[in-house]
């Protein structure tokens, strides 16, 4: 934490898109990109070394919170190297032909198990139902915030993926902009549904489920797919098949139905490769106060849903520059192999 | 080659995006990273092998084409991995609710230099301007295929960003498509010209000769900077200071000057950075027959550029979840530093 007052975010004049400068500025010689050998000599989100992190958030515990013999489940601390900074004020202003503003928001590490070499989805479905309780309860809290317009979840796996720590946590950012990816995928939805008077995810739940051919697995609440046009080879999306547009509103049954497909589906991505690097990240409807006046516009026509994005590939100029992905797999084989395996 | 017939383009239905979904389909157990140590034992880009290589498309030469005595300085071949084919017709129809198209296009390696381990910003400024004559080249004759939306040139330089060869080489695509990232810089240049009549690419060349911080390095008729809002630290472009939008359109006394200032911005990447991996690529306008025809709109609004990035972090879930990046050295202290090394 060397940052010594907000970081900045800028505004491409020609995307409309924002990203964040860091007021730490790294020197060239400081750029090394980590290798899968090396690990932590030491882990501080391991139990026992709670004191050693920031002060905590939230946590699930099954045992109280004594300190010596405390157990907890999963636990939320503040980002130790954090992008956004709670306090502040936007400082929104023009520079030049330009527009800033402060980095002002959330970023969390979401703790998502006890045992630095066990995954969530390697101890059960209650435990991946914790880890999305987790997930729930930090969104609707953050919610709160007036001056945070989105709240996500993701989680790195693997290097290549840019995780930088080996214990398994996800993470979670609130910012004071709608992201340009997500603000995408509403603009799209908001089309469709101009078009159509339809959602269009709940149009692609019907078209995968009579199609069949890219349906991975299916529970009695959510659908698992390899989406028609995905980005990365193996991607798979995990959806409610009841329209709702906020993953804030998960019920506990739904969580429960969530645990076990969504634990399944990265067990199977696991035994199909090597070292599975990997990210995934929770696309919710934007968080607005006062949220109910929004509702009812926003609520038709977005739907919330999780995506998993194995990284097999490394992205060349051609897809950074033209924004055309390649999948070396078509999604029917993927789903056929992650069916299967 | 194993390709039996096109690759298929699908439209993802939220995004508005295309993707190539090949026809090979891969299996899990066939995705590897290549590590930076691996290097070919043959190289078939290296002078002597021309007749290894699928049929030349084009070369400079300096004397002449005995194949025996040959000396070429860039050479131009069909890529040996093609994701788009020429030969086809375009098969544009429904799925579904989904919608797809044959891969029809061009995909082509500029071989920028007879040496293996000799770029050619290192063989004077001579050897870059035949390799900007050649992409100029191509992309005048490719345009002439009315078939093809867009063609453009993109490098990867080092594994990590995507390169499979160590021969100094560059890409072209030709697609039946405008790529999505194209389309939303067209766009964005569209709208900004829409609201204030002037070029927003000249915009900021002016507010970045007036700031002058984020200037690397300006010659007669190109101006070397670090964007304002730039996706990755040390990221540079180069923009001709004169209003076009096409690179097609550059003269022999534009390649010359251009071909000085993109040599020394290479050479200062490399010297700043241990293990040098970036890409770089072209956003021209868009090539439509009759192009005259929508000239006067497109060359109005629209500025060509050659953006390069450097590939010092890997993106996470962050990124990919939200579209925003994030910057650990600022554009005016990453421009500070390349001005200066």
């Amino acid at each position: 934490m060397k940052s010594t007052g907000p970081h900045e975010l800028r505004k491409d004049p020609l995307l409309g898109r924002w990203v964040a400068v860091l007021n730490d500025s790294l020197l060239p010689s400081e750029y090394v990109l980590p290798s899968d050998e090396e690990r932590e000599k030491r882990c501080i989100f391991c139990p026992g070394r709670e004191e050693e992190t920031p002060p905590e958030i939230m946590s699930i515990s099954s045992c109280g919170d004594d300190r010596t013999g405390r157990q907890w489940w999963t636990r939320v601390i503040p980002s130790l190297d954090p992008v956004f900074q709670v306090e502040g004020e936007l400082g929104r202003k023009g520079e030049g032909m330009y527009d800033r503003m402060n980095g002002i928001g959330a970023n969390e590490i979401i703790i998502e198990s006890p045992e630095h070499f066990v995954n969530p989805e390697d101890m059960g479905f209650e435990q991946m139902a914790r880890v999305l309780t987790t997930y729930r309860d930090r969104m609707v809290d953050l919610d709160r915030d007036p001056r945070f317009r989105y709240t996500f979840i993701y989680k790195n796996e693997g290097r290549e993926a840019g995780a930088k720590f080996s214990h398994p946590i996800s993470h979670l950012a609130s910012t004071p902009i709608i992201p340009k990816r997500v603000k995408e995928e509403l603009d799209g939805a908001k089309r469709y549904f101009a078009y159509k008077d339809r959602c269009v995810f709940c149009d692609i739940i019907n078209e995968e489920t009579r199609a069949g051919s890219r349906v991975v697995l299916e529970t009695e609440k959510f659908l698992a797919f390899c989406p028609y046009a995905s980005k990365f080879p193996f991607e798979t999306w995990i959806m409610p098949k009841k329209h709702n547009c906020a993953f804030q509103d998960i019920k506990p049954d739904e969580i429960e139905d969530m645990a076990g497909i969504f634990s399944i589906i990265l067990k199977k991505l696991r035994v199909s490769f090597a070292v599975p690097s990997y990210n995934y990240y929770i696309h919710s409807a934007p968080n607005r106060i006062p949220r109910k006046d929004h509702w009812h516009t926003l609520g038709e026509d977005f739907h919330w849903h999780l995506e998993i994005m194995p990284r097999l590939l490394r992205t060349s100029g051609f897809e950074w520059g033209s924004g055309l992905y390649v999948l070396p797999t078509s999604p029917e084989l993927a789903a056929k192999h992650l069916k299967e395996v």
